[in-house]
């Protein structure tokens, strides 16, 4: 099969390999109908040092499935699914709470013993736990973007604005006009958000960003957008911040842009390691951090309804469709931001 | 009057001063019955840098009503009160929210211009928002000390427990054995936390701590206190960990023994600025940061019918009672743990 591999940072690759088999009886083969290359994909995409040997990529999925394990029970062959981004068990302790992607007995793609989805095939773990069939949908579905943002992007923004206790009378500041925070976008409203205020400076994505329910754009960053931000909530600052970029500046950002007693609620995978918590920034206005990589396996069936009744299209981020075989020009896309996402089609 | 004042780290001196006049028509002069000294007057007290300007000291009082400004309505002479760590209006937009700590027209005591309560008099602005009357009580009674508790230990301790969400099916563990953490074994319960567990390795302390609700009390620290923890956790951590020292190695050892999907929150004031917050601590494992100073204003009136009522008796983490003259030695016992906490009495 085709299966894309980074071999260091801008260094992308569709190579043929073997097709991956079943190894675990809780395992599925699954044949992948549509994949996609996620913002979180471009950090090592920038970074990644030169090695012989590459990384399987990719972690949204929606597929057929092939071949199930002897003791997979939710999911047969044929089968329509969506793939959440991490795989689990769904029954664990952790699982049980809401934080499968903490799951005792899951995992993470992209690592060589199971490889990524943007692949002609994929081998998925925990089979009952990280698919979620979809009846009634067939592959040629118009749908098919608005699953396979399921697998990640919409529910990590779904899951910043539930972290952050999004709810009715609360302003929300989005910061990051990549797919995430449009998602949060989305997801604030849905959870019944006052008002939310995107920051973010590409006027094709603050657009849609408006059609997802923004009331406000704020095109500043940095300081001027923070003072932006008070001046639109009298001074005030922001119930909620989703921080959905990942760097340190965002993180600055949301402190300015915070309210007293608010949440900042992060969903861009942190590439720094220590910040500012003391007195003069989070403590003294008891402001809350939270935030992490989200468990889509807790929220998927009921944004699944949402799907397909039609009460939200997440699949909207999607503005480019490419082959497999176009991979490196996918990456490219996103990373030079011609691109909002890019979705592969097989 | 007479009047406690820190000259530099280590140097409590006790003078002789002008007794304090209302300034504002806002403003209150109570006579001080009963006051203390808090776990955070000892963080200047290290580090105090001498100088020939005093800061007046202690910010948590029950006193008499001496005299009052003209705007002032909901307290009169006479009245027992007890008053509140920070002064607010309880009124605007944060205090309405709960977060009374950063009113817009509060702030903290023990400032030139507003003295503090380890004095004989005290002036106390925004009186209608910052007192509260104890109607049937005089200053003779053996509450005393539980309704002094309620200025600031016992609901710091209340509101760790607050901001962590503890509840039933939680297990919470308290790190810190000083009268906050104590404070905040007994606000869990209160609050329905299924399990609490102590860290803190002074018996006398513990005890109380046993007294006031903890289910195990663990006398290691650092990592073998938290394997301890992990240990009592079926090796999942606890839902909520309550960080009541303010030193980096506690918010270490909150890391490590914080569940999955837990929150750790803090009430002992930062004494380090910038921390771990990346994957490898909060991220990758959703860990909710909060806390901050308690808005002790939002939640008194309810605990003053718990104390009234005999429910619960957080005066009891005080174990010595000086006189306003023996400040220095108040302070001083407290520093070498002698103390757990000190009261003055007038």
């Amino acid at each position: 099969m085709k299966a894309t591999f980074l071999y260091g940072a801008g260094d992308v690759r569709v190579e043929t390999v073997a097709d991956p088999v079943i190894q675990q009886k809780t395992d599925a083969i699954v044949r992948v109908v549509r994949a996609c290359v996620c913002g979180s994909d471009l950090h090592p995409f920038h970074t990644r040092k030169p090695g012989p040997v590459g990384a399987p990529m990719g972690h949204e999925m929606v597929g057929v499935v092939e071949e199930i394990g002897s003791e997979v029970s939710t999911v047969k062959r044929g089968d329509l699914v969506v793939a959440t981004f991490t795989y689990q068990d769904n029954t664990c302790v952790f699982c049980q709470e809401g934080f499968h992607t903490s799951c005792l007995h899951g995992g993470f793609y992209n690592k060589p013993e199971v490889g990524g989805f943007q692949a002609e095939y994929a081998r998925v773990p925990q089979a009952d736990g990280s698919l979620v069939a979809v009846p009634g949908v067939d592959e040629n579905s118009e749908l098919l973007p608005s699953l396979l943002a399921l697998s990640d992007v919409y529910l990590t923004g779904y899951h910043a604005a539930h972290m952050g206790r999004v709810g009715a009378g609360k302003t929300v500041t989005v910061i990051g006009d990549g797919a995430v925070g449009l998602s949060a976008v989305l997801a604030s409203k849905r959870l019944g958000a006052e008002r939310v205020i995107l920051m973010g400076r590409h006027q094709s994505r603050t657009d849609l960003g408006r059609e997802f329910g923004a009331d406000e754009v704020v095109a500043e960053r940095g300081e001027e957008g923070v003072a932006r931000v008070r001046e639109l909530t009298r001074g005030e600052g922001s119930h909620v911040v989703v921080e959905a970029v990942g760097h340190f500046p965002a993180y600055q950002q949301a402190l300015g842009a915070v309210r007293v007693g608010g949440t900042i609620s992060r969903v861009g995978v942190p590439q720094y390691s220590e910040a500012p918590i003391g007195w003069g920034s989070l403590f003294s206005r008891n402001i809350t951090l939270t935030g992490g990589p989200a468990p889509v396996r807790a929220y998927i069936e009921s944004a699944l309804k949402d799907v397909l009744d039609g009460s939200i299209a997440p699949g909207r981020v999607f503005d480019r469709v490419i082959g497999i075989d176009e991979a490196a020009q996918g990456y490219s896309a996103m990373d030079s931001r011609e691109s909002l996402k890019v979705m592969i089609a097989f």
